[in-house]
């Protein structure tokens, strides 16, 4: 008789009810145990669906899935520890910016990633573009790395939040993905075993992203932030829309070399843009700036000075890769046919999808459909028209990296139909943030 | 690739759409196969629990469960089949005394029964208060028996509709039971299986009752008499209050008693007053009487000329049973404690709440708290005060019959506890029923 009786738990949550942060950590505990069954898990998740979570179970929750693993524990380090966690679109290669750069400013940075699955890519696949370059470090090596160079880029660590892979298989058969209360502890659970101190989130809307809507985007930045802060960790989100992607690259090895080019003073205005604000919200709360402001002038000139491009050499280096690619990204696979995409007619780009454009590009070989799909690093689509630009007939809207004639093809025409061309003049978006926590 | 993609089911489900006849057979076919896993059905559960299911749904989901095992053809015998269920209440007798009645009157009635839990009894649990009766016949001997007297009083059959025990199963550990449609579509799973062409459903609310308000009576009953019209079933409803036991008796060879007793032109006017009016309904729709009023009328006559009671006779005795028992109640087995529960104030009775006497019943040891409890058939408890009567201080309101002292003792402070004596008049129920179908 010891423990809850767990169909009472499902039932008072079926009914709206609340339960303790004992009675969460019961169930999750006994689920990762196999004392509770799945299928008493499956109920429990569909009724979460149904009545939601409060925001104490949510953070119990969270702290449960995190009790199931290892944490990170940074406390010998000599310089504040941030995080970030993005939840994922078309075309973001942030962390490749800014993790550098942040350890460049004096920040601990431990990135983990995933991989890609369907039209959003994952950061480990466009890491492994780079010539050796290995994302599965040991816990140990990581910690060595990071106080030597203050960052790494690497998956996730199966040793942190077992709970949370586990949890996330049932729910994909279950249909219960897309509950907030469960999204927001998934992603919390890993950054609170995580160690670090400061959190900012990426939290996307858009055709693009996770998140249809901006009212979606700041349920689940609420829900994220008061995670965080329940747990002790100074959190922030940063929303920002996903109608095109994020820079102009979409591909493994073409968005490594977006990055590069970014943290050389070049690439794409929204990249930068996403990585300074990012950036400046993660030195405020950490205390290596005053201000938001100061903050980005501080990544500016960082950049300015190739302190970022020098510390991303480090970390390539350091994991296995070959650093030459921040001088050369020529020495990455390149796609034998490159193809361009005209525009049919002049005008204004009034709409470049970036949830097709990821899926164009998941149909050359960047991405995967399953998980057990390998990926082509070489392929991808980059775009050249961006929402607001004027074209003239003829004149490239993206090229198409691929493999050969006939998946250009075929992307092609995918893409032709992801690209609207207006006949009057179309507002660039704003690029405004909207910042949360 | 075979069969529809499971959680696409279920997130339909989840979002509050329908899934076609095909997709819930495949469903109930792969959840009595394995191949789909408890997990995926118990997270479907609890999304119909919230989103409920249509008519064509749950008709689909009971036909998909009757087809998971044999069904009874009745298509040999000379004369109209009939069936019915009651929901459950707590001294509900009236199988025993309809069941050879309505035989007498020229129907084939085989009535399958469960067994008790918690406050309510069970009818296989009251027939095996009679000395040697057997509930467990084998299909074929069922038949026979059918063929030659027109009526069997019967346990659940295992091949009927094995789905049914296996879906309640799952439903029990994942706080999904009561859910209409699926109670709906269990109820009559068994009913269709049983191929009686006529189904009258007893349909009970209140405190003693498994529907608490007679909204939910009403809700359910709809939801039967939907699911058997739409399977090609005359089906009806009748919905009765249960605020108070029906009938005196509460214990399972007392019930047997007072079922006798109302065969043989005694007994309390509600059970003989249901029982005629669940008939009445049976002989109507099958065409054995041309109006209510006329059933009524026949069941009348034939329990005036003792035609019930020589059926019950013959049904006892191909069971197995001492059918001296109709003429002797005194053969089967008596509580040695007797004891009064006398009134401690005059007034007029304004509740004898069933629920109670009904767990006074099973602390005596008269039910099941847990299936494997065996059951005691000599205890229980006769009410001899109902609602509205006056009553003195000192008179009865009903005898504990209990296996020793300590445990009538218990019974009466939990009885006590059940009935409100008021100083001012109460009006009898009026005890008018509520037809549905």
């Amino acid at each position: 008789m010891s423990g809850p009786n767990v169909v009472e738990l499902i039932d008072r949550k079926k009914r709206g009810g609340e339960l303790s942060a004992e009675e969460i950590a019961y169930l999750c505990r006994g689920f990762t145990s196999g004392a509770v069954p799945d299928y008493q898990v499956a109920s429990w998740l569909m009724a979460v669906c149904w009545r939601g979570m409060t925001a104490p179970e949510t953070l119990a929750l969270t702290l449960a899935m995190v009790d199931s693993g290892e944490r990170l524990d940074w406390s010998g380090l000599d310089r504040p520890t941030v995080d970030k966690h993005s939840t994922g679109g078309v075309g973001d290669k942030t962390s490749i910016v800014l993790v550098p750069l942040m350890a460049a400013a004096g920040a601990a940075f431990v990135k983990m990633s995933g991989r890609g699955l369907g039209h959003t890519g994952g950061t480990l696949d466009k890491l492994e573009a780079i010539p050796g370059f290995r994302c599965n470090l040991p816990l140990d090596e990581m910690r060595a790395q990071v106080a030597r160079i203050g960052c790494a880029l690497v998956g996730q660590s199966p040793e942190l939040v077992p709970a949370d892979a586990r949890l996330y298989s049932l729910r994909d058969v279950t249909a219960t993905v897309d509950a907030v209360p469960l999204i927001a502890s998934s992603i919390m659970s890993k950054k609170l075993a995580g160690g670090a101190q400061t959190v900012v989130l990426d939290v996307k809307w858009g055709s693009g992203a996770f998140m249809r809507t901006v009212e979606e985007a700041r349920t689940l930045a609420a829900e994220l932030v008061r995670i965080g802060e329940g747990a002790g960790r100074r959190t922030r989100a940063v929303l920002s829309p996903m109608r095109e992607p994020l820079g102009c690259a979409v591909g493994n090895a073409l968005e490594v070399r977006e990055a590069i080019d970014t943290l050389n003073g070049a690439g794409p205005d929204d990249l930068w843009r996403l990585t300074l604000e990012l950036g400046a919200h993660q030195l405020l709360l950490s205390g290596l700036a005053a201000s938001v402001e100061e903050g980005r002038a501080t990544l500016a000139r960082l950049r300015g000075e190739g302190a970022g491009a020098r510390k991303l050499e480090e970390l390539i280096e350091a994991q296995g890769g070959d650093p030459a690619v921040v001088r050369d990204p020529g020495v990455m696979a390149a796609a034998p046919h490159v193809e361009p995409l005209p525009a049919e007619s002049a005008g204004w780009i009034a709409a470049a999808d970036a949830r097709e454009i990821g899926i164009a590009a998941l149909e050359l070989g960047a991405g995967r459909r399953v998980k057990t799909d390998p990926v082509d690093p070489a392929v991808g689509v980059v775009v050249s028209a961006r929402i607001g630009d004027r074209v003239v007939a003829g004149q490239p809207l993206a090229h198409v990296h691929a493999r050969d004639a006939a998946s250009a093809a075929r992307a092609a025409a995918r893409l032709r139909a992801a690209f609207q061309v207006a006949p009057d003049a179309v507002e660039k978006p704003d690029g405004g943030y909207e910042i949360i926590g």
